[in-house]
C-alpha cells in the first residue's frame, strides 16, 4: 500500500504502528526520528525502525507515509521541522488524542500543503509509555477516528481509511470539534478524574496503607492514572474547555449521590445505581449505538 | 477441615465460596438457602449446593461452617433467622464489604453467641451478580481481611485464617473501623465515583453517542459502575461518613487540577500527573507497603 514509512516520535503509539504496518505488509521500510536519540536507537535495536534519521526532514525524505506520534503540543514544531523534506505525494497522519488543536497546528505549519495532512486518532493506548512497550496488536480491534479536512481529497481519505482497516481498526469519520467533545467525555475527563482520585488518596496520611488493601476494582478503575504525564498534560490543556465542562458535570452528579447518602434515601440511591449499572453492563466497546 | 457448609445467600460471592471450598476439599457437603427460591434451585442445578433448605435455620442445622453472603443490610435479619438451628461449634462468617455495621448487626442478632461470628471481607468481586457467575477461582490470589472480635477465640481465628489461606487468599487482620476507613478510600468511594461518572454521562443529550466511541480506558475505569445495585446501596449507606469524607477530598483534588488547567499551568499540571502516575505505576495488588 505504501513503500516507506517515516515515523516521527518513536514511542508506544508510533512504534506499535510501525510494527503493525510492517506485519500487515503495508510498508516495506521504516525510517525513524525521535527528539530522544536513545528512543530512536532503541527502535532500531528492536527492529521497529530500519534507518535512524538525524532530523524530521531527513526521516520523511523518501517516505510516502508519515506518522507523527508526538505529544499534541509538539504537533506544529514537528510538522514545521519535517516540511522541508516532505514529498508532494506523501500522506501525513497523527495519532493525537485531541483534534481541534492538532488541525490548527497543522494548518499553521503546513500552509497550502495542509491537504497532505489527515488527522487521525486511534482510541487505544497503554498505561505504560515508550518504544519498549510497542505492540503490533495495539490497534487490533480498536476504533480509529478520522477528522478529515476540506482540503483532503476523497482518494486520500479512502487511502487513510484502508490503511487503518488493514491494521484491524474500525474507522469512523467525524468533525474535529465533535471528536473533541466526545473524547473529553469518555477519555480526557476520565483521565483527569483518575489523576484527581490518585492525588486525593496520596495526600492522605494513611494513603499508603489504604493502597495496600486495594483490590481488582481499584486496579481497573485507576489503571489510566498511570498514563504518560506529558501526553496527558498536553491533552488536558488542548481540550481544556470541554474537559472542564465534564468536570463540572461530575461534581454535580456526585453532589446528587452524596445528598441521597446523607438523607439515607436507599430507594433513590438504588434507583440511580440501577440505571447506570444496567447501562454500563450493556455497553460494548465499539458498539455503534448512533452514528456520530 | 469442615464437614458441612451452610450457604445463606446463593449469589456470586457465596456460590464462588462453595465451589472453591469444595474444590479445595475443605467441605464435603453444602446446604443452601436464598431468599430467592429460584437462586437456590439454580445453585442446586449447577451442583454448587447439594441440598436446598426451606429456611436459614434448616440450612445451618447440620453445618459446622456457615457463610452468609447477603447484602450487608440483611445481616441482622439473616443471623436472627438462622440462630435457632445454629450448632454450638459452628463457625459463622460473612463476606460483607463493610465491617462496623456487620459487627453491630451480628452482636444484636447473636447476643451471647457472638463469639461464633468471624467478620470477613474478601477484596474481590465481579461486575456481574448472581449464582450463574459463580467462579471457583474468584478468591484465588486475592486479599481477605478478618476483623476479629474480642469474643473470638484464638483457635477460631486460626481456623478462619487457615480456611481462607486454603482458598488461595492472603489473609490479614485489622480493626473493623480501620477496615471501613481503608475500604471507603480504595473501594467504596471509587464505586460511588464510577456511578456518579456514568450518571453524569447518561444525563447528557449526546451521552449515548459519546459512549459509542469509548475505548479500553473507559472500559476499565468504569467496569465497577456495572456492579450490583442492592449490594452497593447497602455498602454506601453503611459506610456513609467515610465515603462522604472521601468524596469531599475528591472534589478538592479535582478543583486543584481544574485550576491548573484554567491557568494553563502546564508545569504544575505535569508535576501533579507525574507524581500520581509514578505511584500508580508502582502499585501492585496485594503488595504490603505497611502493615495495617
Amino acid at each position: 500500500m505504501f513503500k516507506r514509512l517515516a515515523l516521527i516520535g518513536c514511542g508506544l503509539m508510533g512504534g506499535s504502528f510501525a510494527l503493525a504496518a510492517r506485519r500487515a505488509g503495508l510498508v516495506s521500510a521504516v525510517s525513524g526520528y525521535s527528539r530522544s536519540e536513545k528512543s530512536t536507537r532503541r527502535a532500531q535495536d528492536l527492529g521497529i525502525v530500519d534507518e535512524v534519521a538525524t532530523s524530521p526532514a531527513d526521516a520523511v525524505r523518501q517516505a510516502d507515509l508519515v506518522l507523527i506520534a508526538v505529544p499534541v503540543a509538539s504537533t506544529r514544531s514537528t510538522l514545521e521541522a519535517l516540511l522541508p523534506g516532505l514529498a508532494a505525494e506523501a500522506l501525513v497522519m497523527d495519532v493525537g488524542s485531541t483534534k481541534c488543536d492538532v488541525v490548527l497546528a497543522a494548518k499553521q505549519a503546513l500552509g497550502e500543503r495542509i491537504g497532505q495532512f489527515m488527522p487521525a486518532h486511534p482510541i487505544c493506548g497503554k498505561e505504560v509509555a515508550g518504544i519498549d512497550h510497542a505492540d503490533a496488536q495495539l490497534y487490533q480491534g480498536q476504533q480509529l477516528i478520522l477528522t478529515p479536512l476540506a482540503a483532503n481529497s476523497p482518494e486520500q481519505i479512502a487511502r487513510a481509511r484502508a490503511l487503518w482497516l488493514a491494521l484491524g481498526c474500525t474507522v469512523r469519520c467525524m468533525d474535529a470539534d465533535e471528536h473533541d467533545r466526545a473524547l473529553a467525555a469518555i477519555s480526557h475527563f476520565p483521565h483527569l478524574l483518575a489523576f484527581a482520585f490518585m492525588g486525593s488518596l496520596l495526600k492522605q496520611a494513611e494513603g499508603e496503607s489504604y493502597l495496600a488493601v486495594a483490590g481488582p476494582g481499584f486496579r481497573d478503575s485507576t489503571r489510566i492514572a498511570a498514563a504518560d504525564p506529558q501526553l496527558w498534560t498536553d491533552v488536558l490543556l488542548a481540550n481544556a474547555s470541554e474537559v472542564l465542562a465534564q468536570s463540572q458535570r461530575l461534581h454535580e452528579s456526585l453532589f446528587v449521590l452524596e445528598q441521597l447518602i446523607q438523607q439515607g434515601d436507599g430507594k433513590a440511591l438504588k434507583d440511580f445505581i440501577t440505571e447506570v449499572s444496567q447501562r454500563r453492563g450493556l455497553w460494548k466497546m465499539g458498539a455503534v449505538s448512533k452514528d456520530l
